[in-house]
């Protein structure tokens, strides 16, 4: 079993803390760790409109270097923002749509071996007009999709992004278990 | 639209590089980014005994402060590594089975916010006995679930692991279309 006797901060992000963690084991071993520290943790929201087509956006993404298809989403404004807030305020501000119904479908934690974010995904319904308000980083096209097609663009690798694998996968599951 | 005019190493890492990315928007507006570059990726498996049971691994995750549950996963050897051979090799390393099938389940980006980690998951079935060989850093216990009881602990916000959240998910979907 590892120890982490110390925690050192390494360099300081616009949005997240890097830290080395010195580990220990039980046989002597000695190790750094990388640990990333996403400071406000945030929402994503599968979104379904009244013909029960799902509202994704389209993005460039600086990380891939390349465009991804991705539920609407973004951070909290801080850590003592509710998820459930967080998830209304960016679909409105992504999508122009706020929810009348919001429910927690999924929490995630994104990836597990070096980072602690979090993103609680919420399944939105009773959609009404609301105003998009982008932020001046984010140029987003909407883009609304049958839930079968957006499982084949899961399977074929087309759709990637993790929250967006999940939280449509599973609203296909709660929609089998509660309504069908 | 923004445009990346500079990429800076700001800190190198055991397992991640991160960068500072500075970017300029149409309007003027810039900003400054953040990039973590995970080096070699990796690989996920949703292992599935003959009593059609998975197989998952519960260990300490030292970037969460708390055990996780999981799909057994590791990181390549190198970025020329085959995610099946990963894949194959991690199975047998944190279960002691071998799989004498393997099929690509999922392809996931783990956080495309600011991370480019890929982790591709892979179902292996038809296990037959192989050795166990853990890392030092390794201390892993194997569990045998059923499949809806996972789903339950995914819903209930127990399981929380992206991976294996999206794995679990795409496992139960791909053997309803499957075989079911």
């Amino acid at each position: 079993m590892e120890k982490r006797v110390s925690r050192e901060l390494v360099y300081q992000g616009s949005i997240l803390d890097v830290y080395k963690d010195h580990m220990v084991f039980d046989n002597g071993h000695e190790e750094d760790w990388d640990y990333i520290e996403h400071r406000k943790g945030a929402a994503a929201v599968v979104a379904v409109d009244r013909d029960e087509k799902l509202l994704l956006v389209r993005q460039w993404r600086n990380a891939l270097d390349r465009e991804a298809l991705e539920l609407p989403a973004g951070a909290r404004d801080s850590v003592e923002e509710d998820t459930a807030d967080c998830a209304a305020r960016e679909l409105e501000e992504e999508t122009g749509f706020k929810a009348k119904k919001l429910h927690r479908l999924l929490s995630l934690k994104t990836t597990v071996a070096f980072c602690n974010e979090l993103v609680d995904v919420y399944l939105a319904t009773d959609l009404v007009p609301g105003k998009t308000n982008f932020d001046p980083a984010e140029n987003i096209r909407l883009e609304r999709w049958e839930l079968a097609d957006l499982i084949k663009l899961i399977f074929e690798g087309t759709i990637q992004d993790g929250k967006t694998v999940a939280g449509i996968l599973a609203y296909a599951r709660w929609k089998e278990e509660n309504h069908d």
